[in-house]
């Protein structure tokens, strides 16, 4: 994990709206295809607790996903997280998302894993990538997390800024 | 693993009841969800084969779950096993199931993997985590197993509580 | 894996039937279990192959299975090797099996991974077991495979009788 | 990954059409069965994005598998790439593929992981294996991916073509 300096600290406080793409963020990038068409994805049960903890925060999370899948939408419902789907151009629905709901976006982190996902993380006030994103997302990340997608990494990045709220909250 | 010491197979040797966590300790944490909405859970096999033995010893074993999810149950009932699902304190329900019984929590282990398992953790005779536990339950562990949750820590437990018993029968 | 010696191999020549334990010996000893109670595990394409040139060379195969389970009907009637479920006693079961079949032991291999293969690992001509056998099964075995359950340990036996037979006549 | 030489980008900059197989480079070679005898392959998302790539460069793409599998089928619709199953014979397969279409050897890939994909990489322009291939195929490859099928092999090759072919335009 890129050690944290005081001033990403501040962004991780400030943070109002924390945009997750899906598949490997998320999942590990895997999809299990089925002889019957179906598809599954694997998932990390903990990082519901992360996300609820987020809530509790009042900070807003939504997923934006380039592909229009149930998984996605089963997933996002679980977890009662929004979600978006078929999203071809990440960084305009970041920017539309902003606009609707008056967050600047130096107040919104966006996480991503592959080259896809480079407007988005260049937009955002702070750009985060996942253990093994591509290496061509990560020199576009402000912050590279230590976990892998679908391996505890959502929760990674909802417990450090969990940390930074209440360590903020201490200091008040 | 932390090497086992004297006092600590003395807790082996009289523990009367074992409870367990399931996700992240009967499973790798993981969960596959499917585009129809169905989730499956990532078990180890030989898991049964160490809790026949248990039973056999005439220890009793418990699963409690924070969700209520059928997989818990379905994977109870194969290992026959008894479940409790939908507990959002964990440790509440360690101590009534306690009393229910008429047993002493120092004749208790506790087996988990996450910050929600903490408190059940702590009020028990041993407390478990799994050797890829969340490092905030790790401190708060008297025992750190060295397989990973879904990889057979709920074998290797039940195979320590086994030789500790037997060896035990053997001295008298 | 352990280093071939020429009396090994000799076993390898001379082998007429391969046994083979099914849970972390054709998988990697998970079993997924779904919401609405079905289980699935998890396999090695390339196993196949290895059995294909097994069957080529005459040499018999079957998978023994503690448990009764379809998923193990399943996979054996993809790779068309015969099987036999719910044996509780394997080493019992590789008897009567030489017996009606008027094989000799020395000419059997049994491959398994957990303790309740140790019975039929003792009574056969060579005892193998995959990479991640428990500590206690690798005791009895002759060969310890250097790939797990589940990722080509059943092929790699396959080719090594395989090369031991074709190397053996040619020398012929 | 083996380094890349003048002569091999080359190749990667005249590739016409590449060939792939289907178990261990598109999936990490298992198979999951389950109890009613539904077969699922595990597969990487990114590599849609690569075959992407790829088709808007002009270059053709298909797969071609041993067995007849409606998985096969599945992935290659989701990913819009033509497929051939129950090939016995890849190298025939694969001369036949280029005399329909007057496609020289020379400008194809072939991309497989075992024994029975050796014929085929023999054959074309530029033979080409997972990093996880049998060590029997890695001998009869030019160049020998660092990904592992199914953890994004096939787009690694992708990423490497679209290199080669943007920079030789660049320099055009």
């Amino acid at each position: 994990m890129v050690p944290a300096d005081p001033e990403r600290l501040d962004d991780l406080r400030l943070v109002e709206l924390v945009i997750f793409d899906f598949d490997g963020v998320f999942t590990d990038n895997s999809v299990l295809v089925s002889s019957e068409g179906i598809e599954s994805v694997r998932c990390w049960r903990s990082d519901g607790l992360g996300l609820a903890r987020l809530a509790a925060l009042g900070v807003a999370t939504l997923v934006v996903s380039t592909e229009k899948n149930p998984v996605v939408s089963k997933r996002a419902e679980k977890l009662r997280i929004e979600c978006r789907q078929a999203i071809d151009d990440k960084a305009e629905c970041v920017r539309s998302l902003c606009a609707e709901r008056g967050i600047s976006l130096d107040r919104v982190i966006f996480v991503g894993n592959d080259i896809n996902d480079i407007p988005a993380l260049e937009i955002v006030g702070l750009s985060v990538v996942v253990a093994d994103a591509y290496p061509e997302a990560v020199e576009h990340a402000d912050l590279q997390l230590s976990r892998n997608g679908g391996y505890g990494a959502v929760r990674e990045l909802c417990d450090m800024i969990w940390t930074a709220r209440t360590t903020a909250q201490e200091k008040v």
